[in-house]
C-alpha cells in the first residue's frame, strides 16, 4: 500500500514534536518534511534529542505541497494566518491543533470538523479539515458526553489539575523549575478558553442545555497529563449511570470506563482516556483522565488522520505508556 | 520565665516528629520526654536522621507525669484508648491531634475545645484539652468560615490536593514512591471523614446551614501540603467578599487574605494559612492553602500550646518556608 | 508468518508487566500466557491498570509448555529454583531476567549466553538460553567496552544514579514517596552486586583487565532511568576516543554516541542508551543513560528474543520515549 | 542589647530571598533595608510570595549607609563593581556572597576572608570583610577537610548533584520544568568554577597537596541540596579515618559526621552539612550533603555575620529542616 505522506508545520514545539515521534513510526506514513523557521537545517534530533538515532531528518523552512496531508502545529492565532499565507491546494487534507478553527471559523474552501471521534467519528472520516479539540476540552468533555447524549447535563463543577507541557515550551515564571516543583496553583479560574468549545460540543448533543461549567483549572507539578473530576447533581442511580457510560463508549478504540478507581498515570504516553465514576447520594463526580499531548493534541491528531484516510483507528498508536 | 515542660506520646510519627523539631526549638518549653514504645532506648535521631546534632535525646517508653503539657500524636482511635489507660492528673493539658476529640467525645474530668484558633481562640485560652484539628478541615474551614460568619453559605464544590505524608507513615501502594510519583488520583470521594468536623465548625458559625460540602480529595505527587479550592454562589462582589475576609482574618497571627493569585510552596514548611478569593458572575472562587503537617497538626497544636499558657501566638512558629 | 509463542513467568512485577506490554504490541509475537501465582484468575489490567482496554487477558497459575520462548521474571534466586521445578521442554527457548545465570551457572542441557547484544550479538543469534543482564552492569559495560576492546582500560570511578523502580514493586523505606521524594542518598558503596557481571563483561574483551571499578550507586528521585558518569585516566585524544566509540557502536540498533551532552530524559521509556563523552587533560569521562527497565531489562529481553529468531532487532521496540 | 543593623543588596533573587527570610527571625538583627534595583518600592512579598504576613517592607533602591553590616547577594562579577561603584564606610561589615573576592582579591582598605568557619573561624571572627564560599566547594571541602588537616589527601573523584535553586532564578531551558522534571545530566565536567576555592582551602591544611579533584557536578530533579560523593585511596581503616573527621568537626555547630548512611533530606532547609563515611579495601567514600541555599550561601553568610559580631554561632538559624 502507498504510504501516507505527511508534513508537519511548527515542529520545534511540544505537539509537533510529539507529532514526529508518532509518525515516524507510523507503518502508514512517510513523514515527508518538519517545517520549523526558527530551526532551519537543523537535525530534528538537536531539538527533540530523545530521536537521536531514530532519524537523521532535518528541519526546513521549505513547504512541500507535494503531500497528503499536514499538520499545523502553531501557537494559537498563528495557525489561520499561516493557512492564509501559504494556502494549500485543495487535496491536501488539513489538521489543526490550535484553537483557531474550533468554533466553526472557516477558510476559503475548508471547513473543519471538531476532530473528537467519540462525538464526530463520522463526520471525521469524511472531513478534509480537522480542528484538533484542545487538552482539557478533550478530557472534560470526555467526561460529559454520555450525560449530554442522555439529557442529563445540569450545572457541573470541575475541577481539572494539568501538567507542564500545557503551558508550552517558552520559558515563563510558571514553568520555571524551582517554582512548579512541589507547587500547585490555580489560573484562569472560572475563565479557561476552553470552556467555549466544550459547551459547543454539549451542546451537540444535548441542545437545550443552559447549565454551567464551572471549571477551576489547575497547575501540577509533573510534565504530562490531565486529571479532572467533575460534580454533578442527577437522578439516576450508579448503576444506571455506569450503564449509559459505558453504552456510550462501547467499541471505542482510546475511551473506557474504569470499574476500579484511576489516576493519572495509567495513560500517560498513551491516547487514551479513562473514565472512572462514583456516586453518593445525588451527587455524581466523573473523573476522566488522558496524556495533554497525546489524546489531548497530537496523538487525537494521528486518530483523526486514521479515520480521514481509512485506516484503522489505532494504527501508529499502539504506545507503551509510561506506567511508572 | 520558668519554661514549659512538655512532653509527646507517639513521638516515632510524622505529626510527632513535627512536635519534636517545633518543640526543641521553642523559646518557651523544655521538651522533658518522647514516649514511643516501638523505639524506647534509640535517639531521636535514630527516626527523625534531621535530627543528629540537633539533641541526644532518646525515645522512651516511660510516660513522665510531671510536666505542664502532653502532646498525643497517636491514630486515630488510639489516642483515647491511650489516655483512658495511661491518665494524667487534672494539671496537666493535653493537646491531642488524633480525631478521637473533635465531634464532642469526652474523658472523665476533660472537655475538649476544638483547636481552630480562628474560630474558638477564646475558648482555647481557658482550655486544659484540645482536640486539634484535622488538615484538610483546617484548610476547607479557614476558606469558609468568613462566608458561615455572614450567613452566606450554601451548598459548597470543593476540590483539594495533599501531600503524601498526609497518609503517614506506614507503606502502602499509594504511598509507594513508583506509584505517586507524577500521579494524580482521587480518594473518599464525598465521603473524606473530615466533613463532620467542618460541618459542626462551620454551623457554629451559620447555625441554620444546610447545605453540603461536596469534597473530592486528589493525591497529590508531592510530600507536604494543601491545597483547596472551593466554588460557591453568592450575591455580593468580590469587593465586598474581600472586605468581609479580610475583616475576619484582621489581626490573625497565621492566616492572611491574598491580593494577589496564591501558590502551595507559599506556605509549605510555615504554620501560615493563605486564602485567595476570585470571582465570576455569582460564582466565587476561594483557594486555601496549609502545610498538612504545621497548620494542619503539629504547629497548630504548638499555636494552641502558646494561647493556652498565654504566651505570644507566634513562640517558636517563626518557621522559615522552604519557598522553593 | 506463524507468530511465536511467548509465555512470561512473573509477570505482576515491574519486568514482567514491561514484558507483557511489549509482548502485547510486538508484531511477530503472540502472548500465550501469564504467569502469576499471587493473581492468578486476575485480569492483568487489575494489577498493571494501563492495560484497561488493552487486553483482557488473565494472569494464570498453569503453565503452558507449547511455546516457543518464555521470559523468566522472577527474583533473584527465584528463577533457577523455578526452572529447576518446572523444567521446559528443549525446544523452549529461555530468556532470564534474574542475575542466576548471569555468571557461567547452568542448567542440564542448558547453557546461558550473557545477553547484551552489543557483546555477545552472534552468541545470541545462536542461543537458546539468555541471562539478561542487569540495569546498572547493562549502563555501566556499555559505558566501558569500546575502551576494553582498545585494551585502554584501567582504574574506573564510576557514579550512577537509580529511578525507584530499580528497587522493585516491594514496599520498603526507600521506596517511600515521603522519604525519596526530592531526596539523593548512596547505597552499596563499591559493593554493587552487578559489578561481577560487569568485570566478567570487560575481561572478555581486555582480558587482562586487572583494574578496578569503583562504583557508588545513587537512589534518585525519580521512577525511570539510569544515568552513569564514569572517570578514567587515558592517553588519548577526545578526537581518539569519540572515533574509538563511533566504531565500536556503528550499525547498532540502540547504542549511540551522542556528539552533545547527554541528559536522562532522552531514553526513558526507549530501548536506548546514549553515551556522551568529554575530557580535560587526560581524564576521560564517559556518561551513559538507559531506561532501566527497557534496555536494562525487559526491553533488551526482547531484543535478545528478535536476535534469537532471527527477526529484526528493532522490531517490537520502537517506542515512543516520554520526552517530557 | 542593641540589635545589629543589616542592609541587604541584590534581595530579590534566591540568596538576597533566603537572607531576608533569615535575617527577619534573627533574634540579634534589624532588618533595615533591602535594595533591589528592579524592584524598588514594591513589597518584599511581592517577589518573595512567603514573606506574606511576614513583614510589609519594600524594596528601595536607596542604599542606607548607616548600618553594622551589608548582604551582598549579586551575581558573579556585579559585587565588585557594586562595591567599587557604592563604598561603605570602614565601620560598615561586608559579607558577599558571589566568587568575587574569594581567591584574595581585594578592594581598597578591605581585606576579605573566605567564610568558612570550620577552616577559618578564628579570621572570621577578626575580620571586617568575608568572601562567603560557594555552594558546592562548601559542601566538597567539608568532606574533604580532615583528610587535608591529616595530609593523605590524594587525588580525589568527586560526583556532586546541585537542585535547580543553585542555578539562580532567571529562565534557562535547564531550568524548564519540563526539561528538569525526572531528568538527570552533567554540567561544567572537571571544570566547574569551584575548583579554584576548594584547591585554595585544602592547600591551606596540606600545603604540599599536589592532587587533583576530578569533579563531576550534576543537575538533579529537585529544588534544594547538594549531595556528594567523593572516592579517595587511603592508607588507614575506617575506624581511624571516623576519629579523623569526628575529632575534626568536634564541637562545630553545624557540620556532624553521621555514624549512618545519609541523604539529601536530612538536611534539606537547614544550615547543616552531613558527612558519612565508608569503605572498601583501600578506597575510602565520602559523602556530604548541604543546602546549597542555607550552609551552601545565605545561612553561612549570616552564620559568618554571628562569628564577626560575637554571637552565638547558632542565633537564627536554628531552623526547622523540611524532612519530607
Amino acid at each position: 500500500m502507498t504510504k501516507i505522506k505527511a508534513g508537519i508545520i511548527g515542529g520545534a514545539g511540544y505537539g509537533g514534536g510529539e507529532a514526529i515521534r508518532l509518525l515516524l513510526n507510523h507503518p502508514n506514513v512517510e513523514l515527508t518534511f518538519v517545517h520549523s523557521r526558527s530551526n532551519a537545517g537543523n537535525a530534528l534530533y538537536s531539538v527533540h534529542a530523545d530521536l537521536l538515532g531514530e532519524t537523521s531528518m532535518k528541519f526546513t523552512d521549505t513547504i512541500q505541497h507535494d503531500v497528503d496531508v499536514v499538520f499545523i502545529c502553531l501557537g494559537h492565532g498563528e495557525s489561520k494566518k499561516f493557512l492564509q499565507e501559504n494556502p494549500f491546494k485543495a487535496s491536501v487534507k488539513i489538521i489543526d491543533l490550535s484553537q483557531d478553527f474550533r468554533l466553526g471559523e472557516t477558510l476559503p474552501g475548508r471547513e473543519f470538523v471538531y476532530g473528537l471521534p467519540e462525538l464526530n467519528r463520522e463526520k471525521i472520516r469524511k472531513s478534509d479539515n480537522i480542528a484538533n479539540p484542545g487538552c482539557f476540552a478533550t478530557c472534560i468533555e470526555l467526561g460529559l458526553l454520555p450525560l449530554a447524549q442522555a439529557g442529563l447535563l445540569k450545572d457541573v463543577y470541575t475541577t481539572g489539575i494539568t501538567g507542564s507541557t500545557g503551558a508550552g515550551q517558552k520559558l515563563q515564571d510558571t514553568t520555571h523549575f524551582t517554582w512548579r516543583a512541589n507547587n500547585i496553583s490555580a489560573y484562569k479560574t472560572l475563565t479557561h478558553q476552553h470552556l467555549k468549545e466544550i459547551n459547543q460540543s454539549l451542546k451537540q448533543l444535548q441542545p437545550m442545555y443552559s447549565g454551567t461549567i464551572n471549571f477551576v483549572p489547575w497547575r501540577g507539578d509533573f510534565t504530562r497529563g490531565i486529571f479532572v473530576s467533575s460534580i454533578i447533581t442527577i437522578d439516576k442511580s450508579l448503576g444506571e449511570v455506569r450503564k449509559l457510560y459505558k453504552d456510550f463508549y462501547n467499541g471505542q478504540a482510546f475511551t473506557f470506563v474504569s470499574d476500579d478507581t484511576i489516576d493519572l498515570k495509567q495513560i500517560v504516553n498513551s491516547n487514551k482516556c479513562v473514565v472512572g465514576l462514583e456516586m453518593e447520594g445525588d451527587k455524581l463526580v466523573v473523573h476522566s483522565a488522558i496524556d495533554n499531548l497525546l489524546k489531548g493534541a497530537s496523538g487525537q491528531a494521528v486518530q483523526n488522520m486514521n479515520l480521514m484516510f481509512g485506516l484503522d483507528e489505532r494504527a501508529g498508536l499502539k504506545l507503551k505508556s509510561i506506567v511508572f
